[in-house]
C-alpha cells in the first residue's frame, strides 16, 4: 500500500479536543489505549509506510484553525478528529476548505449511535470521507486512502 | 492485514438499488467502474487476504432483508451499501440489528456532501461503522475493519 | 365468543418484514416463541372458535400489498403487523383502504415506548383499531375484536 | 380465558374526562351506549371471569392521579382510558409509572384516525400496551390480557 | 337588543384560572376592575335584557369540566374564558363540543400581542367565535352575540 | 350605546379581498347575504348610534394599506377584515401600527376551526382587539366596542 | 379535440407576475420565447379548437383576483400562471375557491427542481389539477383538459 | 399532433402500487374506469399516433426500479404514476435520474388537495414535469408532451 | 444564615404531583427518603433558622393555583417542586407570576439528564430561580436564598 | 467618489410600504425625518456626485415589480427599501432577480434586533448587498457601493 | 455546614466568557458587584468552610476545556458558569462528562426568563445539577451542595 | 465626510477566522486581494479621513472577545467581520452587547445567498446594522457610518 514516491508524502494529524484524555475517559466507549499508545501506532505505521507524520492535539478551535492553515504549505493530506467541534464549529469547515489539502474526518467511536447532538458532522461535507465506529484503526485507514489516491 | 484464522473467514457484500447502473449512471459523481469491475476488485482482495466473499445485489427491499437474515447462518460480518434506502428503510434497520452479525455501511460517495435528504442513514446507528466518500476502496477498508476485529 | 354464524368466516394474518426471526432476534423485547409456535396458537384458538385462518410472512412490502387486495376476495377481516413498515409504507396504507375489509394492526412491543421513529404509525389511521405492547396475545384480542362485530 | 387463581384477582377501571357523557356526545364517533351500559357489560364480565373490578370515573386530573396512587395497594392490574389528558398528562404519566401496577391503556375510537393532536398519547409509554378503536369492547380485551399475564 | 321570547333565555359565564384575582394581578394588563365589578356589570346588563346568568369562577380544570356538562340541562349558551387552559386543555375542547350548546370565548386582553404561547387556543376551534382584547365589555358583547343568534 | 359625544365621531370599514363576493361565494361558511345587504345594516346602525362611516373594499394589498393611511387624519378607529391577507401581509400590519388609530380585526367565519393556514393572523397582535366566528354581527359589536372607550 | 358545442366555450388565461419578461429573463430556465409568442401560439390553437380565450397579465395580486371574479360571469374555465404568488397568496386561493369555475395551475419550470420555497404552491389544493415543467405546451395541454371535460 | 418520425417512437407507462385495483378503490376520488379501461385508452391514443407502448404495473419498489432500468435501452420516455411510492421512494427517485430518459410524472387524482403527506412528490425534482388531477386523460396529455419535444 | 428580622418570616412549600409517593417510586432516582421524611427536614432546619413554614402537597393542578394565590396574604416566599406540572400547566405559571412573591422551582433530580419533555419548564421563567438535581437539599438552599434576599 | 464616466450614471431608489409615513409612524425606531427630508439628502447627494436619480414610492407590490422591470432599461443600479414586503413577497425576489440590474437592499432599522418575523429578507439572496440599520445614510452608503463598483 | 474532613477538600470555580466584565456590563440583570468582590466572598466563604478554592476566568473555550482536566488531578468538585458556551459548547460538555468530578453548573441570572436561545444548556444533561438566578450567592449554594454529598 | 473633531477618533477593525487567507481562499468568493491589501486600503481610507484605526485578525473565539472588551478603554466604534463565528458565537454576541461601543457588522460575500446556515448571524441583533454583499469596500461604508453619526 503507499505506491513509492520519489518525493516523500508528510501527512498531519489532528487530534480536537478532549482527546488527550484518551485511556481515562468513558473506556467503555473509547476504549483503554492512550492517546500517546495511538500515536506510536500511527507513527509506526508510518515508518513502515516511509511516510512523515506531523501530530497535533488541541482543545482550543483556534489553535485547530491555525494548524490546518499550516497545512496549506507542506502537508499531503490531514486526517482530523474534530471531537466534538464536529458538531458546530463552522470556523473549522471554513478552514477545512480553505486549506486546499484532502481531509479525512475520523471518529473513534460510531457517532451515529450515540446522542442525537454527534450524529451531525458540519465538517463532513467538506471532507473527503469520515470513517465512524473503528476504533484507533480509523486514522490507519485514512491514511491508507490519502496514500492510495 | 487479516490475520491468519485456523477457520477460514466469510464476508457478505450487498450492494443495494441502482448500484448495478455504476459505470452508466452519473459517472462525474460514481465514476467509470462498473459494478463488475469493483467485485473484480473486491474478489482479488479477497484471494489475497485468504476470505470467502457472498456478493449480492438487489434493487428490493424484501431481498435485502432476505440476505441479510440469510447472513446468520454462516456469514462473519457483512458490508453494506444500502444506497437509497439508507435513508429511509426501518425495515433494513430492523435486520441489520436482527442478524447479529457485525455490519459496516458503505457509501461511494459523501453521502454528507449532497443533498439533504442523503445525509441521514437511519440504519447507520445500529451498524459498527461507517465509511463514506471514499469510492470502491471503502469496501476494502470495511473488509480490513471486519477482518481487523 | 365469536358467535354461531352460518358461513364459516375466514380471516388473514399478516406477518410483516423480520418478522420470520422470531425467538431468535432481540429476546428480551420479541421474547423467545417463534413465529411457527404464535402460528401454532393462533390456528389452536381458530380451530375452537371454528373459523379460518391464512397466515402469510413477508419482508417484502410489494408481497403485502399483493395479500391485502387478495384479501378483497373471500376474507372477512385481516389482522396485520406490518413490522417496520408500519412507520413509513405509504403504499400498504393506500392498500388497507383500498381493501375495504376491517383491519386491526398488531404489534408485539409496545411501540410507544421504544426508538422515536417507531412511535408513529402510519397505518393506523386507516385501520379499525390498533393492540400495541400485548405480545402474541395480541393476536387473539384483534381475532376475537373481528369476530364479535 | 383467565385460568383460576387461589387468590380472586382485582382490576381498576378508569374512566376520564367527558366518558360520564358517553351515549350524549357525538354518538357517530362513540355510539350510543352510555357509560352505564359499559359498566354493565365489564361487571358482566367481572363476573363471569370471577374477577373484582372498581370502576372510577372522573374529569379531573388530580383524582385520576389519586385513583392511581391507591392501586398500589391491592390492585393487580389497571384499565384506563384517560380521555383528552392522554395527550399532554404528563403527571397522568408519572403515576402511572410510580403506581408499579400493569397499566393498559383504551381508547374507544381509533385516535389515529382523528384530529392531529389526538394522535399522540404521552401515557402510552409508560404502558403495558395499548387498545384503540375498538368501542366497549376494548376494555374486555384489556381485561382478558391482563388476566392472562 | 335581544327580542322578547316567550320562555326567558339562561347563559352561564364561566371564568377560568386566576381570574378571581382580576384588579390585584397586572393591572397594567388587566386593569383594576375586579372579577365581583365585572359580575356586577354582566348581571346588570343580563336585568336590562331580561335573561337569566349562572356565573361561575374555578381554578380547576375539573370543575370547568363539570359545569360544560351542566350546561347541557338548562343553559341556552355559554361565555368562557379559559384563561391558561385555553393553550392546552384538550379537555375542556371536549367538554365543550360534547355539550352541545353554543359557546363563545372571551379573553379580557388581545392574547395575540402576548407571548408565543398564548397565541393560540386549542379550544377556539369547537367554539361558535371568539373575543379578544376588548376587556370586560367582550362579555356583554359574548351575550349579545349568543342572544341575537 | 355610543355615548352622546360633542363633535360626531367617525370610523372606518375595510372590507379586504374577497368579500365583495358575499352571498355568491360558498354560503355554507359565509351565509346568503351580500357585502352590500352587510354594508346596510352597518349604515342603519351608525344611523341610530349617530356615528359616520366610511366603507371601503378592495381585493389589493396597496390600497388597503392606503386606506389605513387615510384613517390618519379624520378617522378615530377602524373595523378592518383582512381577508386572507390577515395570514401573511406584514405590509397591513405595518400599516395598522403605523396609523395610531385603535383598530378592531373581525372575522365574519371562526377563522380557528377552519383549514390551518387560517388559525393564525399576523394582523391581530398590533390590533385592539379581535371578533371571530359571529357573522356580519361581529362588525356591528366592534363598532360598539370602539364606541365604548 | 374539444367536442362541438352549441355554445362557444370561452377560457380565460391568466399571466401572474413578472411573466411579461419572458425570453428576457433567465433563458436558460425559461427559455427565448417572449410571452407575445405564447401568446400567439394560444390563440392559434384557439382558432383551432374553435374556443375564445381571453389572455390577462398582471404583476398585481389584487387584478389576479379581480380577474377570477370577472370569470364568474361567462368564462368556462381558467388556467393560470401564478408565478411566484403560488407560493404565498392565500387571496388568490380564496378567489380560485370563490369563483366556482375549474382552474388549473401551470407553470413552464418545473417547479419542483428549483429552489425549496418554490416546492410549495397554496394554491394547487383548490385546483383541478397542476400542470408543470413542460414549457408553454403545457397552457395548451391545460386547454385541452378544459375542453376534454 | 406527434409529427411524423422515421424511426417509431416507443414509450413506457408505468403504473405504481394499487393502481391495479381502480374503478374498485374509492371511486369518489378515482372515477369507475379500471386500469385495463385506461390501459385500452392509451394503447388507442398509440395507435392514432403511430407510437408504441410499453405498459407496466408493479406494486414493488424493487419491480419499478426494475422497469426504469430496462427504459435505458429502447425507450424514448417514460411515463409514470408512481401512486403512494411518490412520497417516500428515494431509490425510484435515482433509478428515475440514473435511467437518462425523459419522464414525466401523473397523478389521477390533485394530490394537493388531498392529505398533507401526499401533497410532497420525493420524485417530481428529477422529472421532467408534473401533472395531476386531470384523471386518466393526464397520461394522454404527457404522451403528446413527450411527443412533442 | 437568615438575618434577624423583627418580624418572624413565612415560607410555603408546595409539593405537586405524585411527590407524596416519594421513597417508595423509582428510589433509584428519587431515593428512599419519604415525603415525610423531607418535610422533618424542612422543619428541623425552620427551627433552626426561626422560620415558619407552610407545607402543602396535592396532586391537582388547581388546588396548587389556589395555594399559590393563598400566598399573596401573609408568605413571604414560596419553593415549589411542581414535579410533572412543571412542563405544561400554563395556569400555575399564572398564578406564580400574579401571586407577587419570590418563587423558586426546586427539582430533586436532575430534570436535564433525563426523558426529553422533563428538560423545559415552562414555569421557570416566572420564577426568581430555579435550582435542580441536588436531592431534597435543594429544599433548604431554596429556603436560604430567600431568606438571603 | 464616483469616478467620471462619459456617460452619466443613473439609480433607482424604491421605497417600498409604509415609507411615506416616515415622521409620523414611530418615530422612536425611524427618526423624525420625513420619507421627503430624505429624498432631499438623497438628491443632494446626487447634485454632489453628478449622477442621476429616479426616487419611487409604493405601497402595492405589484408597482413595484412594475418599477424593477422599467429599470431594465436605462437604469444602472437600484437601491431598494421593500419594507415588510421583504419579508415575504417571491414576487418582488424574481423581479430583482429578472431585472438584472445590481441591486442594494436598504433597511432603515436593524431588522435583525427587531421581532423574529423581520429578520428574515427573502429578497437579500438575489441582491448584491445589503445595509441595515445606519438611517438614511444606509441609502449613500447603498449609492456609493453602486458607483465604486 | 461543610463536615470535618481529614483531608482539605479543594473545590475549582470556573467563569466563563464575558464574565470579567462583571459589575461593568447590563448591570441591571448582573447587579454592580465586580467579579473580584465575588470572588472575595467565594475566598471568606472557603476560610470559613476551611476549604480550598481554585478560581479561574477565561474566555476561551480551549482554556476552560484545558481547567476541566486539571480538576481530574487534585479537585473534588467543580463549580461552573459556562457563560454563553452554556448554549452550544458541546467541547465542553465533553470535558465536563470526561473529567470525572462533580460538576455543578450556575448561572447569576435567570437564563429561563431571558432570550430564547438562553434557554438551553447543553451542558447542564452531564452536570450533577444547576443553580440560576440566584446571583453570586448560588457559587455559595452549589460549594455548600458539593461539601454536603 | 467625517466632520472635523477635535479629539480624534479611533476605531477597531476585526478580522475574524479565516480571513487571514484572503487571496488565497475561493478566490471566486471573496476576490485576490490578501487580508494585507485591504487593512491598506483601510488604512489610506483612515489617514485621509484623519481617524485612528486599531486592526486585529484571530482564528481565536476567545481572542476576539479579549479585543471587544479592550474597545471599551479608548475605542470609538468596532467594525467586525466575524467569519463563521457569526452563526453561533453566542459569547462573542454578549461581548459585543457588554462593550457598549457601536459595532458593526461586515460580511465581505452576501452571506444570504450562500449555504443555509450562513444565513442567520446571531450577532447581527446587537450591532447597529449590518453590510453585507460589498466586498472590501463594505469596511470603508461601516467607517463612514460610525464617523457619520
Amino acid at each position: 500500500m503507499g505506491k513509492p514516491n520519489k518525493k516523500r508524502r508528510k501527512y498531519m494529524i489532528i487530534h480536537g479536543p478532549n482527546l488527550n484524555l484518551l485511556g481515562r475517559r468513558e473506556p467503555e466507549i473509547f476504549g483503554t489505549m492512550t492517546l500517546s499508545d495511538i500515536n506510536d501506532k500511527l507513527m509506526e505505521f508510518a515508518g513502515q509506510e516511509n511516510i512523515d507524520l506531523e501530530i497535533i492535539q488541541s482543545n482550543s478551535e483556534g489553535i485547530i484553525i491555525d494548524a490546518l492553515h499550516k497545512a496549506m504549505n507542506d502537508i499531503d493530506g490531514v486526517v482530523i478528529n474534530p471531537g466534538a467541534y464536529s458538531h458546530y464549529s463552522l470556523a473549522i469547515l471554513d478552514a477545512v476548505q480553505a486549506c486546499g489539502r484532502p481531509v479525512i474526518e475520523v471518529h473513534l467511536s460510531n457517532i451515529y449511535s450515540r446522542e442525537e447532538f454527534r450524529r451531525r458532522s458540519v465538517i463532513a461535507p467538506v471532507c473527503r470521507g469520515q470513517i465512524t465506529g473503528l476504533g484507533w484503526y480509523g486514522y490507519i485507514l485514512a491514511l491508507q486512502a490519502l496514500a492510495k489516491k
